[in-house]
This record gives structure tokens, sequence and C-alpha cells, in this order.
């Protein structure tokens, strides 16, 4: 299979509110009001937090199935320690991001203890969000700015 | 102000599908066709891009108000190619996740564009998902499994 691409274009509906399009779907992210926004969606970190559950369960699932288990429950947790003073810019000591994560992942199998532990750690290896949230990743930008004509 | 606290609760409600719950809101992942899902909404690195717009969205309007200039449209997309090969491990040669991310910025604003040029540049130092794609982060698991009792 050659790569895929995957894409969301979006418009900024006031200072915290956005619509993003991802295909036919979209998705409206805002800030709760301790953080300026009208809360009509989850907030950009949540989404984050949720993208990685969500691809948590896609690879553990596929893994899964490959080793011939059936999963009979899965839940995970993602949390994480976000430190507002370089985001609000009242000082830049420590990153702007999660600090670090935390991950609790709750999965019952009809297989052993074993193969569960097996299923984990390839779906980690194989997680691409995972993959993205441990090593860097290069960002390029096309930036197009255009200044009042008044 | 001392660190935030943001996380996802979520459960498996099929080997695609995913409900992540975030304080009042809720929202589903899931895999189109051509992955094995059924498409019943975004997949898991869509909402991953969404979190990245919306997160600069957030952090471009709060520069341009700091430096009091009035945003008069904003549009981002952001997209990547993800090799799946080591998703589906047929392959392990490339990365899981994103090779690198393109970000489409249209900024309009009623100042001139050495101000629009800043406000970009201090947004991206101080987005804290760009930090999280940017640079390395630490994932803390813990794994509870359990296996079947029959």
């Amino acid at each position: 299979m050659s790569n895929l691409n995957f894409s969301v274009k979006g418009v900024s509906l006031s200072a915290t509110k956005f619509e993003n399009k991802a295909r036919n779907f979209s998705f409206i992210v805002d800030e709760p009001p301790s953080l300026g926004g009208k809360d009509e969606g989850p907030n950009p970190v949540e989404y984050f937090l949720g993208s990685y559950a969500g691809c948590l369960n896609v690879v553990i699932n596929l893994v899964a199935q490959e080793l011939k288990v059936k999963v009979k429950k899965l839940e995970i947790e993602v949390n994480g320690d976000i430190d507002p003073a370089k985001f609000t810019g009242s000082t830049f000591f420590n990153r702007a991001g999660f600090q670090s994560l935390n991950v609790a992942i709750k999965l019952e199998t009809d297989a052993n203890e074993a193969k569960n532990a097996e299923i984990i750690t390839k779906a980690k290896e194989r997680c691409p969000i995972n993959d993205n949230i441990s090593n860097p990743t290069q960002i390029n930008y096309k930036i197009t700015t255009r200044a009042a004509l008044n």
C-alpha cells in the first residue's frame, strides 16, 4: 500500500472556536470559559488526547485479531498536565505542551496474560499517534498573510 | 496559574469505533471502510490534525489580541502522509506516524505584514500542540489486562 494522506481544513469562527472539516465530517473545537471560550466543543488538547486513545483502540484490536485473540472489553484513559505560562506568554520556563502523558489501558480478552502483554507491546510500536507523540515530527509551514487595505 | 490537567476517558465500541468523553463532551472516532471501519466519525489521525489546527486558532488569536491586532479571517489546513506498512505490520522501514506535517495558514488582519509575521512566529512557539508534535513527549503507561476466566 502506498502512503495515505490525511487532512483537515478549517476556519476560525471566533478567537477560540474553530470548525474542522475532514472528508464528510466536521467537528467544532472551542475552549471552556476559564480559557476564554464559550465551551461549544472539546478543546484542542482534549481532541489530541482523544485521537491517541482512538488510535490505540484501532491498533490494539488489529494486533489482537492477528493473534486470534478476542477483545472482550477495552477502556482507555489519557491525561496530562500543561503549564499554561508559555501559552499565555507570562514565562518561558516550561515547555508549551503536555509535559508528559499518562495512559491507562484496561484490556480484557479470551487469551492469557502473556498474550495480552504481547498485544499491548506491539500496539504501542505500531500506533501512528504514539509515534508522533513520542518522537519529533517536522512541520512545514506555508503562511499567507494579508494586511488590511484600509 | 498552576498546571492544568486535561483528560479523556473512553471505551471501545468496536475494533475501530471508540467513544471519548472529555468533561461534558463525547466524540466518536471511527475509520472509513478502506481502513476497516464503518465511517461513523473522523478517524484518529484526523482528530490529531484538527486538534493542531484548533490550537493554532486559539494561540494566533491570543497573540493578535496582545498586539492589538484584529483578526479578520483565519483559515488553517493541516495534512500529512502516513506509510501504513508499520501500522499493518507488513514492514518496519518507515515510522508508524505522520512522516511530516504541512500546515497552510491564511491570515487576514488590520495590521501590516511585519505584525502578521510576528503573530505567526509567536503563535508557533506558544502553541501546546505544536510543541508536542515537534518535540518528544514521555508517555507513562498503566496497563491492566485480564485474561478470560473460561
